[in-house]
């Protein structure tokens, strides 16, 4: 069975200030805030918006040294990547990596929410940075998780 | 009732040429182009690709002066733009004006698939180029659009 990807699981987008973009998501687009936390291992703090079946997920830093942080002084505000839900995460790197793409992560790393994650380097998916994911329950059961 | 936003719409994203990032879409991603079309008003050529209930659009200029020519100019080929579907796009507008945000379209103008279509300021969207839209079948028989 080749990997197959299910939907967008969730849109990273970058801001200084989550405190200060709050506002905007919750009263300009009358969203509600699932839940904020900090990730220190990126040294970013999260807040998550649902947004039918995809999460917008705002990402401040908490460093100077987060790779958010430099995002912003390179790029500014806005959307930082896309995360691909997909049923074999291990395999979707195997079919990018056969069709030519460059891999920042060449097996899955463990990533926040219980989720196997890796990304693809921007410079080799046209500019979009790219991150496949699948919950790790998954990855065990199907066999195809990156421990074989 | 408010304006309720339902899911995410499309993604917009900008490539300089379809041609080059099909296969990337295609074999790294696995997804399947639905169509491509022209769009003379906005200087564009379009490709569409189906991702759980959400489309991704590539846009790709056919004019120097096209808005997308001028984004890849100045930050390379990305996501340009987030498209919310929403149940009630005048009131939607409304709401993004009362609460302080900067639009592009005070009223809604017609967009592509016989949508009304209306974009926010990034600037005030946290570096997110916003649009929202709603068929015109809806907008027509909830008594909310621009005609009024």
């Amino acid at each position: 069975m080749s990997a197959v990807i299910q939907k967008i699981d969730h849109l990273g987008i970058a801001v200084k200030s989550i405190e200060a973009a709050l506002p905007y998501y919750e009263k300009t687009l009358g969203m509600k805030c699932g839940h904020v936390e900090e990730v220190p291992s990126q040294k970013v703090r999260t807040a998550f918006f649902a947004c039918g079946e995809v999460h917008l997920e705002l990402l401040e830093p908490t460093d100077p040294e987060s790779p958010i942080a430099k995002f912003l002084e390179t790029r500014g505000e806005g959307i930082h990547h896309i995360a691909f839900a997909t049923s074999d995460i291990t395999g979707q790197l195997a079919q990018a990596k056969a069709s030519g793409a460059r891999l920042l992560h060449e097996v899955p790393i463990d990533g926040a929410g219980g989720k196997l994650v890796a990304f693809l380097h921007p410079k080799s998916s046209f500019g979009v940075l790219t991150e496949f994911c699948q919950p790790k329950s998954e990855a065990d059961s199907s066999g195809c998780c990156c421990k074989h």
